[in-house]
């Protein structure tokens, strides 16, 4: 079965981004020929959804072959009904629906590549099969948060830690299933 | 001069408690045996500070002889005056003084034993030196957040990861001093 991951950097104090979307704090983890294993990650799956905002965000910065390229399916989760773009979905419905159809079939796996709503919504649905956080060394202060309050309590099995010259850490971790919560 | 470091547990969401003080979360990670450093940690520091909320917890739920054994001075910050009992004085002034004093003598290091609110404030004025973090592999979801929004940016230099069978990581930070910053 395919499994929901999702891949993303945070400060250490739970910050994606400062105040509009600024996502400079990764330079400060920048390195070349570092690519922290994301090249290695997206071998591994053919699936990407991700919400509207993000996905504006990296057409106005990055450019639409960031997503589009290859064979990859990328679902934009939205409330705007709009027609798809080659290999991109815009999709109005369910979130949770699209996750079951998604992990119904027998591809790789599916990557969830943000923002925090999204994020969010899957992990109130426990959906979200595994994590991998890229821990940046510094504090932010203030921005947008990674976890929102208000979700349900889910116990975590740590898979491995890496660390980097940078003083980047990479946290894997897989859900536990419901049976073998204590 | 002496150091003041921050040794706590978190979830890996960032909650340093559940609603209602609840620490039952830290269960997840109990093992015999295992004390994740915590007395070697303890062997390097003569000085607590801890705000008084967290202290009439561990008075509660632990007892008088958690802090005050030994020669270590227990600074709790409070906005009521109260005689001192043994080695605890209950400081109601201003906490910068308080720690700008504490660092200026030649004793070992200085441990802040949170709450949150604390924690905050020394990081608001970039007192901490160094960070201990327990990342314990759950969300909660919602309860008592370490880092609160609002304090400036603050770079750090990673100073050691160790894993446990637990599941748990611990995360070793010093602060990047101004001068140092890019």
């Amino acid at each position: 079965m395919p499994l929901l991951t999702i891949y993303i950097a945070t400060s250490l104090d739970g910050y994606i981004a400062q105040a509009n979307d600024d996502l400079s704090f990764l330079k400060l983890v920048e390195k070349e020929g570092e690519d922290y294993g994301y090249a290695a990650f997206t071998d591994t799956i053919d699936t990407i959804i991700l919400g509207r905002k993000t996905y504006d965000w990296v057409l106005k910065e990055i450019g639409p072959a960031h997503y589009d390229n290859g064979d990859r399916k990328v679902y934009v989760i939205t409330r705007t009904e709009k027609p798809g773009i080659g290999n991109t979905t815009f999709y109005t419905g369910d979130l949770r629906e699209l996750v079951q159809q998604l992990k119904s079939g027998n591809g790789k796996n599916i990557y969830c590549d943000g923002g925090a709503e999204i994020i969010n919504e899957l992990l109130q649905n426990d959906l979200i099969d595994e994590m991998i956080l890229s821990i940046v060394p510094v504090l932010l202060g203030s921005g947008t948060r990674l976890f929102k309050s208000g979700r349900p309590q889910q116990e975590l099995v740590l898979l491995q830690v890496k660390t980097f010259e940078t003083g980047l850490t990479q946290l894997h971790y897989k859900r536990k299933k419901n049976e073998d919560q204590a």
